[in-house]
């Protein structure tokens, strides 16, 4: 039995969204697990009843306090020790969650995910990923996109293996191509930062590296994990979102493009940390909340930390 | 009257789009312009007869020698002094042409911007730009899209002088809206380059400065002069071309989307040089080579090489 917490705080449309996408979850068969659901239950609980959410499966932990949107992250876990985001992490750090999910300050959650419960032994910088919807029904995973702006070749040639781990097993591509993102095909093409990484990623013998790719080659199937710094990364991630939204506004209907939507994919983990960890959108609602349970699922039934553990040391 | 040179032997279908493109621009009155066409004769000569080109605007000047794709930039230049792209910049820095265009090798084009014709005085590094669509309809250009790869933040505040007078001259934008392409909203945001440039776009009286923008704001009407470094510039310009292609393979037909075609366009104007040269994507038909002609003759005639070396010595 996994034990999996979820902020029912975070996020713009929370708790009513988080509870609408627990009650999606929980109406799947299955389920393996026990939700551990922190929150201030004098809110939660009429939801509950209102969602008629009833299950042996389903925890309360009262939280009393919340951390705001623009409050400092390391400040606001210090000071509110009974936010909903600070007891995740003790829970999650004493062992009595196995994954924590939240949709509230960004900033508070990498500080958790690096402080509470810390980066992986080996692990230089833990990194943050998205999944990359491929023009041909495959789905690819960019990183880092967006906790570390500056890198060092070192860095983005350990992303490469977190990257590679996380498609493999949570994926499920049996062996994924990796590439790193650049401005031309060529060896030696890029600036420094990819100049220098491209031979580690070469040399690298726990991942199967197919070269440089280009921005155009993102949503074609060239490779499934594509490395980058965390400023390329992220600017590419956020452009990538608006390309949904501008279809909206065009009123375009496309199944390939819906795939863009951020609800689909939910959250993001951190990678690197010795437990799952899943950031979510602020503006988060029942489906995203619902695919952040389902994806920590995954990531704990997989033993996605535990096998980076191993890897990083071999 | 204006001097301009294309080279007819650039590009995947040249000479013929090139020829097509011409007969196009030739259509439309009021062109104050010789365009001098750089290639075979041999080859040239038929096609003209074909699509009935005989004007007194058009001069064939004779080339015997041809770079291709894949040589090397430099040496093709020194090796191959009666190619097209070379007796280009024989004439533009001889002053019988006053802006040149190819489709052909992008290296020869920028080694031949760098070295033939020169720099600006004052200017630390030239760089090449984007066209921008924007879902209202205005249009915004994204600079540096590949010639810098690595950047210093004095150069990035450069470039946002030269795509302010490209904005304000070129597209016609009275007071344009400089934006820095970073990872978040506030002051302090990015990676260590973006942070030392954003004091210095602050401090810049040359522009009107916005702050930072993010990747979801590029298709907004945010900002209307984007500057990042040429690494993140061309991975999101390949990324946004790809779209178009994405909507295509998808059977969707959208005005917006329509405009993300390079074609429409035409070509990548290198800015912070002494004279206007448009370097051409490869695959360019008939209406890119029209569509690079108007805005060669557009830059001769708002002397945008004059105005940048003003502005740049205030």
């Amino acid at each position: 039995m996994m034990h999996i917490g979820i902020d029912m705080m975070g996020g713009d449309y929370a708790p009513l969204e988080a509870v609408k996408g627990l009650q999606t979850f929980l109406s799947t068969p299955d389920n393996n697990v026990i939700i551990h659901c922190i929150g201030n239950e004098e809110e939660i609980q009429p939801l509950f009843e209102q969602y008629q959410i009833s299950s042996p499966q389903i925890k309360v932990i009262h939280a009393a306090e919340i951390i705001g949107y623009h409050e400092h992250p390391t400040k606001a876990l210090k000071d509110k020790p009974q936010s909903s985001i600070a007891i995740g992490f003790q829970m999650l750090a004493g062992g009595e969650l196995d994954a924590f999910i939240s949709a509230g300050n960004t900033g508070a959650m990498l500080v958790g995910a690096m402080f509470s419960i810390k980066p992986i032994e080996g692990i230089l910088r833990p990194t943050i990923s998205t999944i990359v919807p491929k023009l041909n029904g495959d789905t690819g995973v960019l990183l880092d996109v967006g906790l570390n702006a500056d890198c060092k070749p070192e860095q983005l040639n350990q992303f490469a293996i977190l990257g590679n781990l996380y498609a493999k097993h949570i994926l499920q591509i049996p062996e994924p191509k990796v590439a790193l993102m650049n401005v031309g095909e060529e060896e030696g093409k890029g600036n420094l930062l990819a100049q220098a990484t491209y031979p580690l990623l070469k040399e690298n013998k726990h991942i199967h590296f197919v070269g440089n790719m280009e921005g155009r080659d993102m949503f074609l199937d060239k490779a499934d994990v594509m490395v980058c710094d965390g400023f390329t990364g992220n600017i590419l991630l956020k452009m990538a979102e608006s390309v949904y939204d501008l279809t909206l506004k065009r009123g375009i209907q496309d199944a390939y493009f819906e795939r863009f939507h951020y609800e689909n994919y939910g959250g993001t983990p951190v990678l690197g940390v010795s437990k799952p960890v899943i950031i979510g959108h602020g503006i988060s609602h029942a489906k995203a909340f619902k695919n952040m349970i389902s994806l920590a699922c995954k990531m704990v039934e997989h033993d996605i930390c535990g096998k980076i553990a191993e890897e990083i040391l071999k």
